[in-house]
């Protein structure tokens, strides 16, 4: 199909008279619109666990009216920009929906920030709201100093907290909500275009860049992820991916479509998930390939037998084999989704074919390793040349860029038009990765575009290398950067981690990749010790780039 | 919430800057982006089977492109009717799809009509092509020759069907598809608001009217039949509803977003129901209530063992109590849904709470009455007072009118703004139902306005004296309709089909209704015999209600 909105215009037809919008053929798509439902066709099913809390779907419906009214009464409406900081919380699910049922622009901030790159959101994002735990308390105090915009700051004291931490705002959450109306009735948005969230990326260079989602698109993800993860109705959902991260790859407004339940959870370690995944009968979770290392490395003594088959849906990273495999003998069957920022988390899914099953553990794991194909509410997804924007062959060798098209592509970064259109250049959205399309379609991701070491000429894609360690039996974790040369100008280093208690030399591990690439693509040099990782899990390459420049 | 499209709107604000829609982050949603989507995931799954026959995704996608690039080459595009008489067949599901990819809209029309009727439809439409099986030769061809337009006449010859009829067009089905390309790369609509399809409703009084349909709104009803259906991935979906019936209600559409495999059919008999289930394994099915009770009346050598149990969903007339436990018992998961011809079929479910199972047969089949909720694309379904619009109390006895609003509700009636805007009066879509809402929010659908029986100033349901009757285990059907009386203006009359072989007196019956009902609200006359039904299995009431006058 040719995805272009410029198909040219026939003379009116009879289908152009009479038969316009009006409010009871057009609404705008919303995802509030899903708690809505779930509210009133569910009121008491359980939305949200959190320790020993149970709050039921009229509950939650009601304190995020509480929240929305109580923002709108102070002045907060449409376009202005709440701001939080805070943990994996029924909090923050609140926020979800009460900001945007004010018209406002949800913004939710990277626990893992520092104070200035805090302050630097802040002004930008021109918040007039923040909201924020009392864990983050010794972050927030100097970055509010900085700040140039003066936030109503709002604490949130979790029970479930019991660390350090004061206080620094003028009110507290309880207290907002007590001045909002439960039953107040929330307009929809104007436009489905209007904005919904505010989501700054961790970029690796520069300022962080604002992506803007809208209500259309997320409204669109949540019944993607529905279909995609295959929730069912009453998933019961364990929150182990930030809620930050994309809004929680928009998991924070999905599971309203099916009335499902939010197991939250502050912090992300092993005997917790067992508990949680056993007490509550858990069904889906959404995380990092750190959480299936955590999951699989669990000892005895945190492991509980799971109430059924678990669905774990991951990206970032391909599952290796190894882990593959693992986590279906642990009794989780693992979905591979790709998607960006940009893209609001997941759009791509490894969509599986039921004939393969069949196939030897190794060629699963190939066939899984593919990103894959585009989510039925996006549009297009492709390889295409970043000069021409042509689509590659399908040949499973070219190399192109992975472009996106559809309605679960951002608005743009905002007060950023250069970064937008270069990011939108020809019609799609360039998302920096690069990869390859198989014969069938599949596509397969070989390295973001900064990744790529361009070694005597030669491209060499850094997963594959760092594939080809990874699969040695003493490597736990692997990241091959280029390190600049006078003879090749780059050649590939590796930073490995190993397992607890392996060891391995580095001539053993070069002599194992040369067995499995070409000659050119073997690390000259390789470093052990544990990896940077980001918030999110996924490894800092720039911090490796850096380190290779001077070891 | 408020869903109005008038919010007040503030002054620009930081998001209104530079974050504009272009061809990456807005396309218009349409269900032609479905099937091109299964079509490249899943090329070679099954598609369509029909007999022997069996088409796979990209033979499908190919015949569809075929049919869309030969009928632009013959100059049919944007607003452009393209009308069709087809049974439930494989090149029915292709014009679902060849017909809009050029831009042009799918009028499919009902084969039950009479010759005059069809005229007016071709003539209303403005058919520029007619697409039309062998079978309903001797009713098109006098309908073309009553018809003012003189559409390109296609001729489909079913190999599945044996019976008499010639070809009554110019060209054969098979010969126009050899025009086109395989590979044409069709265009998306130049706006998701343009219309995909024209739907005459069966309307008992006056012209039919022609239901307009939109790509944005069959993009989003295939979505909320797929999670509402819980289709899953890769469902067997058997046809016994007519495609003309709303697009199948969609389903000509919702099966290529899981890429499930139609099994067509050209008739509705237990013996090919039964056989089509076990052979092809089929998961979901949607039916009118006439074919459960086809499917438990069906003697022991049309019935075959289930393969697993199989989703029945149903709409027209809540499953009486004995019906759903029977289907239960024979292997059927029943669904309850409800919508119009106006609302794209199905848009409202009986949500079925969990805790719902633990009640008796008889709470049980009460809950299983009631028309439900709204679907999660649906905006809002109400019950409203006719005359002020306004919400009446969820107390389940004050009547008011079934009213919807959202994105899958018509654009309109075409060509008849007066109907049009008589339908939307108020900014809600005005079903011409009457119910109550129940203090959990569920609506149950009590009459028809038009059936509503006025007694001595009191209002009788028809459809309550309907169920009293239906209870006695000599019924199958029952109908109730007013009778003009002297001294009380309207009293009921009912017209009642026994079961084969079984024996009631009209007496005996209504001794039984009166140990069920208010006394006013008994028939006051039984006439016993086959009720008069249309194609998708409804009673005419209409027929009868002209026989209570006179018998």
């Amino acid at each position: 199909m040719t995805t272009s909105t410029t198909a040219d215009r026939a003379a009116p037809s009879i289908y152009d008279r009479d038969l316009d919008r009006n409010p009871a053929n057009y609404q705008p798509l919303t995802p509030l619109s899903y708690l809505d439902r779930a509210a009133r066709v569910f009121p008491d099913h359980t939305a949200i666990i959190h320790g020993p809390l149970r709050r039921s779907y009229s509950e939650l419906d009601a304190r995020c009216r509480r929240l929305g009214a109580a923002l709108a009464a102070r002045g907060i409406g449409r376009g202005d920009t709440v701001a939080v900081l805070l943990a994996n919380t029924p909090e923050m699910i609140e926020c979800h929906y009460g900001v945007p049922m004010t018209g406002a622009v949800l913004n939710t901030l990277n626990t893992r920030l520092d104070a200035a790159a805090l302050a630097f959101c802040l002004d930008h994002g021109e918040a007039r709201v923040l909201i924020t735990d009392r864990e983050f308390s010794k972050i927030v105090a100097p970055a509010l100093a900085q700040a140039r915009v003066k936030p109503l700051v709002i604490d949130v004291d979790d029970p479930e907290f019991t660390g350090p931490g004061e206080a620094v705002g003028s009110l507290g959450y309880e207290a907002l909500l007590a001045e909002g109306d439960p039953a107040w009735d929330w307009a929809m948005p104007g436009d489905e275009w209007d904005a919904i969230s505010l989501n700054y990326t961790s970029g690796t260079t520069g300022d962080p860049k604002g992506v803007v989602y809208h209500h259309r698109g997320a409204a669109l993800l949540c019944l993607g992820n529905v279909i995609t993860g295959a929730l069912g109705q009453h998933p019961v959902y364990l929150w182990t991916l930030p809620m930050f991260h994309c809004n929680g790859w928009c998991f924070c407004w999905t599971l309203s479509v099916v009335a499902g339940t939010h197991v939250c959870l502050r912090q992300v370690r092993a005997g917790a998930l067992y508990q949680a995944l056993a007490e509550h009968g858990v069904t889906h979770l959404c995380g990092a390939p750190i959480v299936m290392q955590l999951l699989l490395n669990a000892s005895n003594a945190e492991r509980r037998p799971l109430p059924h088959r678990v669905a774990f849906l991951t990206a970032a990273a391909p599952p290796p084999q190894a882990v593959l495999g693992a986590m279906g003998a642990a009794g989780f069957d693992v979905t591979h989704l790709y998607g960006l920022t940009e893209t609001y988390g997941p759009a791509v899914v490894n969509a599986w074919h039921r004939d393969w099953d069949a196939l030897d553990a190794d060629a699963r794991a190939e066939k899984m390793a593919r990103q894959g194909v585009r989510y039925p509410v996006l549009e297009g997804f492709d390889i295409r040349d970043p000069e021409t924007c042509e689509s590659v062959p399908a040949d499973g060798e070219t190399m192109g860029e992975a472009m996106f098209r559809g309605n679960v592509v951002m608005r743009g970064y905002l007060k950023n038009p250069e970064a937008t259109q270069a990011a939108f250049k020809g019609g799609w959205f360039r998302s920096g990765d690069l990869g390859v399309k198989h014969p069938d379609g599949y596509i397969q991701l070989k390295d973001r575009s900064k990744d790529i070491i361009i070694s005597g000429g030669e491209n060499i894609s850094s997963i594959e290398v760092e594939d080809a360690l990874f699969r040695h039996p003493a490597v736990s974790a692997a990241a091959v950067v280029a390190r600049p040369d006078a003879k090749w100008g780059e050649t590939p280093m590796a930073f490995v981690e190993l397992k607890p208690g392996a060891t391995v030399e580095a001539d053993a591990l070069i002599a194992w990749c040369r067995e499995r690439l070409a000659g050119y693509k073997l690390p000259r040099h390789i470093v052990f010790g544990e990896l940077p990782k980001t918030s999110t899990g996924k490894v800092q390459k720039y911090l490796l780039r850096e380190r290779a420049k001077t070891e």
